[in-house]
């Protein structure tokens, strides 16, 4: 436990400090690699090396619409019901995102606009693993459904049996996802941001994946030639703001959902209540042993933080300084303290909104800023899937009115062309008069 | 001039190259070398770099207010009224994209939130060089008043009398930036991304630069103790698409307004006229000769490109393979094309509004994605400087209804946790039943 009103300003700061990423050489020159053998040898290297991780017998990166649709339908009706309204909730939220395109006379005859398009295409990434990740597929698929994505490409890691989770396959379905592609981890970002045979290049990357992916979208987002991405990464991390009346089982198992995410996850606890900590400290030691990703858990609670302020609203100012990705606000009137928290990039309000609701089915985005960037990174929205451009148009009378500050303001910045390409203008409108 | 249905596709697109970017590991190395200086030595490497590149007897960082504004005092009466008159469109415009929080109820009980908030600090670089650039403080500086970041604070090389250009000190007051610090380069954006004893980090840098000034934003933004950029940035280029009406004078002094803005600046004609290219170049003869920037124009009009296409929907796809920062529309019924026209940072229609009406007053921001990033990046505007983040609230009764989904979920991806944070509080609202 720590009380953090006995510590000093640096102390507080290495309390709060999260875990170095690893800035591996080794790791920057291994997807270097990847990428240079794939922008080389295109859909061939794409396929040696997804045979060499994933799955030895691929022969084609495509997987058919019939092929998808035939793996969704072996999903249970439960799951599928699941799935569906999930995908509603995430939907309904994504739509009402949906932003207004602005036109404005800023002076008479001058017409400004603001408007907004979807992206052409966009590479969604699913990561592999031992579970399959039909949430993410969502929180990915249906923005880019509701923006109105030309082309939504999703890459994932195939199975030994060249086929990818039910589960993704059915949300893949849902989300109107036509081009899905068997490989996953670098190769994958790198098919995606320069194009092969097969996969056409996309404008804009998003998705979670292994310090492989990420250092690959890192990458292929510093070249003019790759893609853009949707965020910065780095572990997952939950902070839990609770006071005395918080139920130790509810703030237990958030800690430990988002334990089990990983073992570099971060779960910090900050309350004003001594007797909050020591009960939720004994609840996490009787949920944790019954965990099926017990061990991944343990590991990410041996650096979890239970931090006990003198006040919920110095609690508060731990969580700004902190910068969580996820906020779970469990104190009373959890509402009336949203005008003091500063920086978060989701927040979870009361007693009966765990971080689980988030991850699934709420309808808010699960792929949100970590590691500090909550600060100054936005959480995955509608807006990311599009892009905002700017019209003018001046009439001859907005040309008579705005011509003379526009020369006037060339001439202080000593562009002569500047100045010109409004003075030839100016002069015709003369003649013409 | 190039006949555009006359090449290959592999011609096409060499038609459309961008100039290679120096990839320098010497620059890389360099601003490196300058980064760490900052963050070992803090002001006095700023200071230090300050006085050998740009102002030899600086001691100082800080540009006092009473200063700012006497400097401000200097601007001529005529300058002063152009530069708020620009000030007042842009801020219009902008103030027309403040963003609407939204708040839905996905499912009863469920209340989901997407809110906006400004980022509390933002970095503003004005470069220095030969000509003040009083527009860009305005460009940064207007949309960060809009969306009432806390912190504002201009970095801009002070000359060798330790002063800023008058109009910049006018346009910085007027979008009330008070924290203005005598420093450019590398070393200005290394401040600014990651602090010294005057300087307090901030969260996000914008601003145009020379190629230190670039690398230094790359490098800040790869690192977690850094700040975000606003965006990608490369030589600055135009696109003016032009039918046989057009006058080849306006677009003659549109191509030279993008040439005066540096050597490696991209002018490009496309029409469906002959008759119009031999126009324009021997307009752009006769302009170029008597630019007092001739040389830098002259340079950048020698890799300017004349495009001949068959039809203007023709010239519309050459425009939409290119995605330029700037596309000035110089043809009958200009507005008619828009539905056609798919990327461009910013769009300039018809006859009357040249290039330099969105450089400097129109409104409109004139930071734009260039080298081909109009693809996959937007316009600057307001939400550049804001940050969305969600909320989430379920009422018992929305445990209650969205619960199960939940718990299926979490099954169907292995995290025990995740379904336990739902369970618990399941079995509670039971146990309250
Ligand atoms: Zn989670
Ligand atoms: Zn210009």
């Amino acid at each position: 436990m720590i009380n953090w009103s006995t510590l000093s300003a640096a102390e507080q700061t290495a309390a709060l400090a999260r875990p170095a990423m690893a800035d591996s050489a080794k790791l920057r020159a291994t997807v270097a690699d990847i990428i240079t053998a794939v922008l080389e040898r295109g859909d061939e290297a794409v396929l040696d090396f997804t045979r060499r991780f994933d799955s030895p017998e691929l022969t084609t990166l495509p997987l058919s619409t019939e092929k998808r649709d035939e793996l969704a339908s072996r999903v249970t009706p439960q799951v599928q019901d699941a799935i569906q309204t999930a995908f509603n909730n995430v939907k309904q939220f994504h739509e009402a995102q949906y932003p207004q395109d602005i036109k404005l006379t800023t002076t008479p005859g001058v017409v400004c606009e603001q408007r907004f398009t979807a992206l052409e295409a966009v590479g969604l990434y699913i990561p592999g693993g031992s579970a399959p990740l039909p949430s993410t597929v969502m929180m990915l698929g249906v923005p880019a459904l509701v923006a109105g994505c030309e082309r939504k490409v999703l890459c994932t890691p195939p199975n030994s049996a060249q086929e990818i989770a039910p589960e993704i396959a059915y949300a893949a379905k849902l989300c109107g996802i036509e081009e899905i592609y068997l490989c996953g981890g670098a190769q994958a970002i790198a098919a995606m941001a320069f194009g092969t045979q097969t996969i056409t290049k996309v404008d804009k990357i998003f998705g979670p994946g292994n310090s492989f992916v990420t250092e690959a979208k890192q990458q292929v987002s510093q070249r003019a030639d790759g893609a853009a991405i949707d965020m910065p990464a780095g572990p997952s991390e939950v902070l839990v703001l609770a006071d005395n009346n918080a139920d130790a089982d509810f703030v237990a198992s958030d800690l430990l959902s988002q334990a089990e995410h990983g073992p570099d996850s971060q779960a910090i606890l900050v309350t004003n209540s001594e007797a909050l900590i020591n009960a939720v400290e004994a609840a996490v030691a009787t949920q944790l042993a019954a965990l099926s990703r017990n061990s991944i858990a343990s590991k990410a609670m041996g650096n979890a933080r239970y931090i006990l302020t003198a006040t919920v609203d110095e609690a508060i100012a731990v969580s700004n300084q902190y910068a969580p990705e996820h906020l779970i606000v469990q104190c009373d009137n959890a509402r009336d303290l949203l005008p003091k928290i500063k920086h978060a990039g989701s927040i979870f309000l009361g007693p009966w909104s765990p971080e689980s609701a988030g991850d699934y089915a709420s309808g808010t985005n699960h792929v949100l800023p970590t590691y500090g960037y909550a600060r100054n990174y936005s959480s995955l929205g509608l807006l990311d899937f599009m892009r905002r451009y700017t019209i003018q148009e001046l009439s001859e009378d907005g040309m008579r009115n705005l011509g003379p500050a526009i020369m006037q303001l060339a001439d202080a910045e000593g562009l002569d062309a500047h100045r010109n390409a409004v003075g030839y203008r100016m002069t015709k409108l003369q003649q013409n008069d």
